[in-house]
């Protein structure tokens, strides 16, 4: 069996920088440390920063002392000022393309465009974005849901970091039917467009795909999807004890992609595994 | 034989606004009329205004005094400079949609966007409108001609007025991937997107299609070409004599759909010449 590991499977920029950040603060700071919600969507990886005394809490007022860090999706601009005004440490830990994103709203807001954000509504990530809009701001998960959207002056569009471009075209597509004037800021992480693209390329090379990350991860859960549109046998573990389910019988080649938010362990991990199970293998064989 | 004549056929608001402006000033006018180039793509209309004594000509020189009507595709910003630098009488017949896409391309470069306009750069209109913007600007037939472009900052998009609409979509899906702003004005006339929309519902409708037009006019073309799509039988003729050449044998219902710059008298003579066709027929029917 031959692994082949996409290049920029795993963590992102932006992930890393989250990660970086709460480590360090759990080095430095004093009292208690706090996350609203989990910083990442990896169970494993937010199990292990608990360990470094970083609790994820459901709500700020579980809060009354200590650091805040804000989780790279960003918090609504209400989340944020309520923490600020608590008078704790706060650590923005904000993705900064997606700060730049709320830049974008609060821009085509101000300029008067009707804005769109490309994405789901209920991703932390987007709650955060529609939250620097005003009141003629929508999140919009494909084009579907545009189907009774009456014709605007002006439409402004930005994108969910993870999302794909191909839903961004086709809602941009639309668009241009239903208003004369769009603004649109392609704020699609170029990180996630390369993952994308290299996970598809390997998807064509191989007899299984493997795509690991949080089942809570939405850009992971895409990236299974993109997946198993090229490979059918295409499967989505958050850790690699559950390989142990997987029917990998007669694949001569496996390919492995992770999202943005798994952790390089994981992949390792992942990997030494799947080298265990076949020499595993190799062994019944020897027995027979 | 049963004729089918779509509703928005011939005669587009700015044509009709020039031809208008164009027949109110060979009334008034005194001295010598002229036109830079055709003033609509009308052979037959072109003919007629002749002979109000209205000329068209091909360059500025040709001009000493009189009145220049600048046509509905409009004139480059230099051509236009010249012409009223030669103290003669200007009447400015460009289509009021031609006029605002000059001014957003105006727009778009003070705003210090790569401007692309959709469309056929040797088209009057297309090489007016590139003359309202910088150093930045070019046409793109189609997103074929964007393929070797490298990435931009910021891209601005109009496009010719009587383009698709889908031409104009995949220039945009190729621009998203190609910069991380764009601004868009669909520029693209409603009169063009109904006509094209009712003319592609009535050859769904018909056992042939007849366009008819001046064999200059892009919109013309576009619309055979369009029709054609739905049924290969789609003649584009200019004039009603034509139909004589056509095979129309068999068909049962014919369609009948004109470019915007196709005049109703040019669409009744022909609807007229193909019921005097189908008469003829039965004349001959009856003698046999």
């Amino acid at each position: 069996m031959e692994i082949l590991v996409a290049k920029h499977a795993g963590f992102c920029f932006g992930v890393k920088r989250a990660i970086n950040m709460a480590e360090d603060c759990a080095k430095e700071a004093e009292g208690r440390i706090y996350t609203l919600g989990p910083i990442i969507h990896n169970p494993q990886v937010v199990k292990e920063l608990e360990k470094s005394g970083i609790s994820a809490i459901k709500a700020l007022d579980d809060i009354e002392n200590g650091t805040v860090i804000i989780r790279s999706h960003g918090v609504t601009s209400d989340e944020m000022r309520i923490v600020q005004d608590k008078g704790v440490k706060v650590v923005d830990a904000t993705c900064p393309f997606v700060k730049k994103t709320h830049e974008y709203v609060e821009l085509l807001t101000r300029e008067g465009y009707s804005v769109i954000v490309v994405g789901d509504k209920d991703h932390p990530e987007v709650r955060g974005i529609l939250s620097y809009g005003g009141k003629d701001i929508m999140a919009v998960a494909s084009v579907e849901d545009l189907k009774d959207m009456p014709r605007k002056k002006r439409i402004g569009i930005v994108a969910q970091t993870t999302q794909s471009i191909e839903n961004l075209q086709t809602v941009v597509a639309h668009c241009l039917k239903k208003a004369s004037e769009l603004k649109i800021f392609n704020t699609i992480c170029n990180a996630t467009s390369v993952r994308q693209q290299e996970s598809i390329e390997l998807a064509k090379q191989v007899d299984c795909m493997i795509v690991i990350g949080g089942r809570n991860s939405a850009n992971t859960n895409r990236l299974t999807e993109i997946c198993r549109k090229i490979q059918p046998k295409t499967y989505h573990i958050e850790v690699p004890e559950e390989l142990e389910k997987l029917n990998l019988n007669g694949a001569q080649k496996v390919g492995i992609t992770a999202g943005a938010s798994t952790p390089s362990w994981l992949i390792e991990k992942t990997i030494d595994c799947l080298r265990e199970k076949k020499a595993n293998k190799l062994e019944d064989k020897r027995r027979m």
